[in-house]
């Protein structure tokens, strides 16, 4: 029999990050497509939409009138999935019917008053502006005793649920950790006091020796996609230094994220030539008051799409009750993406 | 302040089954929709449609004939996520980057010759043919030494990834247990250890007095809508016999679930008044030669559909990220799923 070769045979991969695994069939990638197809968006916006809840000087819901800002806009979501008022109290029959009361406070963040923007469209001052703010929220909403762990997040385009164009993130933040970042702090936890550094640190060293999954870099971050990737174009964005949180970013730092973010998305965009979409977030330690050494600050992109604008990845079926699937190797995205132009398609077609 | 009410304010449910977490978030559920449709898809079709490859007597890829079957029908998947031919090996740096081989088995289930139907479209007798499949392949796959776990699951609907309306459903037998299954295993065995019992046998207890999130029954098996249950109108079926997998069902037994899947089927198609999208499988205990009494046979339904036939739930940033989330609590969505017509709304309106 032939030898094992990961391009080609079946396999199993480990997430370091969160200690479950993957399915990769490389072999597999040829297969026929008959089934749903996506409509890409039109992609033609007005600046301005008088329309949009979240555009300057509009109405929100609930009669409440967006500032003319400028910039960022931040504001408590009107439908937000957490509250910070909820009496305390839960369920427990035997270890079986288990339920906790839990409070916490959701926030969109408008990335730009341009309505026809996304983050690859914007300037690295504008996505610098982004950045500052994530700062800003994490550390104030991480300060209070009621939160113990802020997610900020994007969800862009409608495949990705996302239901209003407006370029905008969001900030779940809450009184427990949810399951992701918790299994995360397990595996980190484990591996610091095992080898007294950051898994992450270990792990960008050998990504960076073997530059197979790397797709680009600056001075303080790096963008591989993960050996472990679960969807086909995932990627990681990695602090090189192992700071725990966003807060202890440098403004050199900070500004060489938001250069990362904008060379990353407008390659996202350039590979199918279409506004791309995705869910991204930052994994940062829980704000719990612990020191949280293990911790090593990262970024998650997840976008669903895999053969063409139109063709995504389903993770239904096996992947629901067995685990995630993939069938283009990790290798082989991030070959793909760090050949792409960082000239975003459609000022080139200009 | 008041007392801490399930119905009303947010919370996280445990998975016993699992040990992971959802939020709930009760007072969300009236939150407006802009984002995404689903398109319908056309509902008549061909008894027979000469382009399917799924149909008797058409070609599918390859050049492999269909037989002229007149019940079901399992053939090898002709672009199979696993084959049983995989040199072992793999890869392991610093237990960082980890990698195994992995082999198995591919198969597609056809449920029925015709085109047109779907289970709930077909009596008992014809959906008992189905489980019939089930039981053999779980005990000729289960049987084989390089099989170690068996997982029969169906993708319904183009939004579920579903390449082909033709009634039928996979399998995907391996070497090692997926992680869903795995983590299922750690659970269920840390409370038979404790307590001499499955942990569904006393969780079935528990619900069958509590009456708010059981579905439908009969005498064998009862659906519920799990406690922790994480997509809108997620159902769980459960032997009431603590049996670890399908073979060791009563002739009996497998009628009566059967009857009861064609009853759920139904009253999903008549929720909305589609034919009803899901991903749906058996978990059962691992073919790894254990007794694994502390395994107990169910099947999960996991719909995406929300609010309407166009309106689904997305599991994206936050979900991702963090951990599911729901609107509608699952003792809401029991009540709407129990107090449904069992005929069928096309027979209906005839
Ligand atoms: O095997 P199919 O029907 O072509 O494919 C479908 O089911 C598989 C198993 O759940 C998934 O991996 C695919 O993403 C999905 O499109
Ligand atoms: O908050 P939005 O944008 O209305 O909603 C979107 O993001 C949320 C957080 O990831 C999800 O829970 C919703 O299912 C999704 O549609």
């Amino acid at each position: 029999m032939a030898t094992f070769d990961s391009t080609e045979h079946a396999h199993r991969r480990f997430n370091a990050l969160t200690g479950e695994w993957v399915l990769v069939s490389p072999h597999r990638s040829k297969r026929p497509w008959q089934g749903q197809q996506e409509t890409p968006e039109p992609e033609v916006r007005p600046a301005y939409d008088p329309t949009c809840y979240l555009c300057p000087g509009n109405t929100r819901a609930g009669g409440i009138l967006n500032p003319e800002y400028t910039s960022t806009f931040v504001f408590e979501n009107d439908f937000g999935a957490l509250q910070p008022e909820v009496p305390t109290g839960g369920i427990d029959e035997g270890g079986l019917l288990r339920a906790e009361a839990e409070s916490g406070v959701c926030r969109v963040i408008c990335f730009s008053p341009r309505h026809d923007l996304t983050l690859p469209e914007m300037d690295t001052a504008a996505i610098r502006e982004v950045v500052d703010l994530w700062v800003a929220q994490y550390q104030e909403l991480g300060a209070r005793p009621d939160i113990n762990y802020v997610q900020i997040f994007e969800n862009k385009g409608q495949v990705m649920g996302c239901s209003n164009p407006h370029p905008h993130g969001q900030i779940w933040a809450q009184r427990t950790v949810p399951t992701e970042p918790a299994k995360e702090t397990v595996q980190q936890l484990a591996y610091f006091e095992k080898h007294g550094r950051t898994l992450l640190s270990d792990y960008l060293e050998i990504e960076l020796r073997e530059k197979q999954r790397v797709v680009l870099e600056n001075e303080h971050f790096v963008v591989l996609v993960p050996f472990w990737a679960v969807w086909p174009f995932e990627t990681l964005v990695v602090a090189r230094r192992p700071v725990q949180d966003i807060v202890q970013l440098t403004e050199e730092e900070r500004t060489a994220l938001a250069d990362l973010l904008r060379r990353l998305t407008i390659r996202y965009d350039n590979l199918f030539q279409i506004s791309f979409p995705y869910s991204a977030g930052l994994h940062q330690r829980p704000t719990d008051g612990e020191e949280h050494p293990e911790w090593h600050l990262h970024m998650h992109f997840y976008p669903p799409l895999l053969r063409s604008a139109t063709v995504r990845k389903f993770m239904v079926g096996y992947e629901m009750l067995g685990n995630p699937q993939r069938d283009i190797t990790p290798e082989f995205s991030a070959e793909r993406l760090r050949t792409l132009p960082e000239v975003h398609y459609k000022s080139a077609e200009q």
